[in-house]
């Protein structure tokens, strides 16, 4: 780990991070020395700090300690980067530091042992008894405050559950606890509303502005429910790790199409094996 | 800074309480070597433990540990202990580890130092722009997930607005960014339901449960408006720190009635001089 650019293994116990979770993270994957989707996640990243009142990061900085971080290890082919940024010191209370100094944290870890029949065959995923919390000051960044999603994921330890799927307080779906979630109707995409709550994945934002439009699919942003992905032809789950997992089934729904999702599949695997910003 | 009885002030990096505000915390006021209401602080940290699937944490322990941390200092006729407790080391991911291996957390800070009008003459206070989600599965809890309240606080840097009311979606009001709030009405008191958002004080719990009791002082629960706030007889604010503070003024309507507070004001002072469990 690098702290502000200083290999450590411990955080100040003042950093407002620990306190209030006051601060954003980055969870990218690093494929053959290649960060994918770098200019996605510090997008998404530059987006966060302004709505949360942040100082920008420089990227650069963020690039420069990530390649001293994977030069120091043993070259995985696969590894995760995650980068957290905070708010910094500051005193008791959650009135912010009149100038704050941002603390940028960046994790190496290793790459997750997914089956591969995840990908090939696809998983089943249940709905989630926590419900997510609609804050529009809050909806679709990567904040630190994820009690919601720890809670859920309490409540599927078997291993045939592979995501549990989150509803908003309405009984709309909106995400996995760790995906965002496409259905596929009529050759078209739906992908819930994130504007209420909900984290803006970097992988979702990929689908929609790139593969799908190579491929001429239209998408639509607007709320889901139960109903919806219980019609639809096809489903599938996605982030910046495991790229797309399909659906084979939701609850006592099975899907037996992947045309679709297959497609996307395709299409990503080639978009992402010729980008990537090189360590 | 004690973690799990080690002097320590840094924090592992890979503490669940980092990644996700995993955990809950309690504000405990130090005067005179005795830790106030010190039973219902670990009655409220025992409730948020059940409810967030951590294992309890012996109170004797902590009172142990505590002790030892305002041994090693200067002995200030008053202070603030912080006890964070957390789901320990674990992994990336928000699965939680199997046998979560708690973390805890003692921190001492300073007595803030607020100016005595606040006591005698009362605040004003604004409503935040900032509201807040609602969430049974988190509400009244206090947990890491701070975002909404450090947000808000952002809003109020001028020093006339000494508290800030939060709002949840549905306009209701709430409490303040770290204050519960108290209407009275024809000499009964009114506090917001926070069975969907909000945290349930310990200084809140002792007015409705002691203070309010011995007077003979009935106390109802429910929703509450601004409409509400503009027409009651007095308000006032309270936590552990600062006990109650009156409200002069909410937005353009003044109070000029301070008398039930003031009896309560004094009932509280009363009650807290004779209890407190020595260090």
């Amino acid at each position: 780990m690098l702290i502000n650019g200083v290999a450590s293994d411990v955080i100040s116990s003042l950093d407002r991070w620990l306190h209030y979770g006051d601060g954003l993270f980055e969870t990218i994957a690093v494929k053959n020395g290649k960060l994918q989707l770098w200019d996605q996640h510090m997008q998404r990243l530059a987006d966060g700090c302004d709505r949360l009142g942040l100082p920008k990061i420089d990227p650069e900085l963020l690039h420069d300690e990530a390649t001293r971080l994977f030069s120091e290890k043993n070259n995985d082919p696969q590894a995760i980067l995650k980068i957290i940024v905070t708010r910094g010191v500051g005193g008791r209370g959650y009135h912010s530091p009149e100038t704050p100094s941002v603390t940028r944290i960046l994790l190496r870890y290793p790459w997750p042992s997914f089956p591969d029949h995840h990908w090939q065959e696809g998983i089943h995923v249940e709905v989630c008894k926590t419900r997510l919390g609609s804050n529009p000051v809050l909806a679709g960044m990567k904040h630190l405050n994820r009690l919601e999603q720890v809670m859920a994921s309490r409540e599927w330890c078997e291993p045939e559950v592979q995501e549990g799927l989150m509803l908003d307080l309405q009984g709309n779906v909106i995400e996995g606890t760790r995906t965002n979630l496409f259905i596929i109707k009529n050759d078209q995409l739906i992908t819930p509303d994130l504007s209420m709550c909900g984290v803006e994945g970097v992988m979702r934002g990929e689908i929609i502005n790139n593969i799908a439009k190579r491929l001429g699919i239209k998408v639509h942003m607007r709320a889901v429910n139960q109903e919806t992905l219980a019609t639809a032809d096809e489903l599938f789950l996605c982030n910046s790790i495991i790229g797309i997992w399909p659906v084979k089934s939701f609850g006592k729904t099975v899907y037996s199409r992947f045309y679709l999702t297959r497609k996307l599949m395709n299409s990503l695997e080639q978009q992402l094996a010729h980008r990537g910003i090189d360590l």
